[in-house]
């Protein structure tokens, strides 16, 4: 869990817990301009001008969302922050402030902390976040963490759920269920670890699948290359829990069914390649699988010559009316298939 | 901790994540002109016109921060939100929106969800805040509930903890120590129970110390009296860790010292009667108890007499030149008692 286990370890309670906060934030400088006040008040000041402010807050859980027996602190800091980065680029708006809390049990060390902030001030810098607020307390399990962010934008550019209509274009980003694949690579090793400590993790070879678990990047890039491409997306979610889930709840909340494409599906060829060597479903990682992060829309089938030859999109079916349904047409048989939202859910797979 | 014994409950699991999530908040309407989307999408989205957003967030844990065995889920949830709105008051702002994370193992029903949400919606409704977003997740163990809290004001509007002058008047809301006095009651009748579960606990004649404990309010009504008085504070801070520990925090960011006068503190008869009861010192409770959520802030010494003999305000200090450090007055002798942070601390009191 912890890296450097040479050093000699700090407890929480030398530092007593306004301490630990002065100590684990202090190198956050605030650089947005919108950041009027950060860190050390009873609450941030954000100036957003004359924009809305758009907000999102996710909730992690060891042992739920991530196991410290093979995710490096350092990592789960920055994945954290991207679920949320995540939520505001699907939303069109610019991420730009986030408050983080911890709860930690005393089992963690100031440097284990240390290690997560490292994760969340390098998620910062790259994507130009301020951290403007959070609480850190001691809990009596496990680590949890709860971070909210904040995005800003002029009304007329926030992309809802719910404006997808009929004979709309369906659009992704990226390519699906590496992250889901490369998770199961991370339990089987972590399995053969726990039999054999003395064995060696075979993970050579599978650095794409890895990256997408344990470093994926929120698609913050793509409100800019749309604009670039003068395209307003008619609805908008980031895929969190799996393509087949986030197609339903843009039908539940834009009230139209959709036709998803089988073959049009992108997957890089080692998520292809690592489900049929484990025996699974290439097709039901993207559709289940989940936390690939990347952003799924709809577009006006007039801005189809715009779209249709970019390297960052693919587009994979369409909207029909609501009560044509939502089907996957199967490859070369054309059959379809009922999607249904088997993606991950935080109960059920407990 | 769960208060209706007698019907039959229902596991999680049965509603999955999304469903709960749609069960539990289905019955808060959003009420705020400047909620422009709640809870079903990517992000909330707000709009505060040309005014500032305040951001607190606050994490609350189970065995750390409440106890279930007596504390009512309800009460839980009604005063998670107070906490947080208690931070927006002490910004003189006005608290518009909340998002409520938790964190719940599988021995919680479904129905112990909907009681702290029931508190939630008593504070929302009381308060006029609208919840506009949230993460629910499962747990490894106890229970986890994160809240972030929006509030919206005039940039002239927001006061800080940093603005307070030498000469400045120390004023306090309400009375303090009550919280912590009833939080003893609370636990030594917790102990009677465990020790033999047929005895009776006794809580009569306790009411007010239990109330500010279990179900404290936030001063929310404060910005408008100000207002009314013509008095804008030059720092304000709300008392959740003791009167000592939120004076430091005023003398470190404005750069001043206090002087406190003991006989000046304001306290409820019975939470001193009650502190003598349990051999506790009453000024301790006051200075270190902690979770009063009043507010403490000063003003300039010209508005000493719109506020002298305001039932709402008790003046119970006045600020220094930084070098003169912070002391108490002592009642009678006058002599200067060291004042320090022995507030509560998550990391200490473990």
């Amino acid at each position: 869990m912890f890296e450097d286990q040479s050093q000699e370890l700090t407890p929480i309670s030398k530092l007593g817990e306004f301490g630990l906060i002065r100590h684990l934030t202090e190198h956050f400088p605030l650089s947005n301009e919108t950041s009027e006040l950060g860190i050390g008040d009873d609450a941030a000041v954000i100036n957003p001008g004359n924009k809305r402010i758009v907000l999102s807050t996710d909730l992690l859980a060891e042992g739920v969302h991530f196991n410290l027996g093979y995710v490096p602190l350092k990592h789960l800091g920055y994945k954290a922050v991207i679920v949320n980065l995540s939520d505001i680029a699907a939303m069109n708006a610019v991420p730009t402030q986030i408050l983080v809390s911890l709860a930690v049990s005393n089992r963690f060390p100031v440097e284990a902390l240390e290690e997560i902030y490292d994760g969340i001030q390098a998620a910062c810098k790259r994507y130009k976040v301020d951290l403007v607020g959070g609480d850190t307390t001691s809990s009596n399990s496990g680590l949890v963490m709860s971070i909210t962010v904040v995005g800003i934008e002029n009304e007329e550019g926030i992309v809802k759920r719910s404006g997808a209509k009929p004979n709309d274009l369906l659009v992704v980003t990226g390519d699906l269920g590496g992250a889901y694949m490369g998770l199961q690579i991370l339990e089987r090793e972590h399995a053969v670890f726990l039999a054999n400590p003395d064995m060696q993790p075979e993970m050579e070879g599978y650095d794409y699948i890895l990256e997408r678990q344990l470093k994926p990047e929120a698609r913050t890039d793509i409100k800019n290359i749309l604009e670039e491409l003068d395209i307003k997306p008619t609805s908008m979610i980031d895929i969190s829990d799996g393509l087949a889930s986030e197609i339903l709840h843009i039908s539940e909340q834009s009230g139209v069914g959709f036709r998803l494409y089988e073959e049009k599906i992108p997957m890089d060829s080692l998520t292809v390649s690592t489900a049929d060597e484990l025996n699974l479903n290439p097709v039901m990682t993207a559709l289940s699988g989940g936390e690939d992060y990347e952003l799924l829309f709809t577009i006006s089938p007039n801005d189809f010559d715009k779209i249709k030859n970019h390297p960052d999109f693919t587009i994979i079916g369409h909207a029909v009316d609501k009560q044509e349904g939502n089907f996957m047409v199967a490859r070369g048989s054309n059959q379809l298939v009922p999607l249904t939202a088997q993606g991950w859910d935080a109960f059920l797979n407990k």
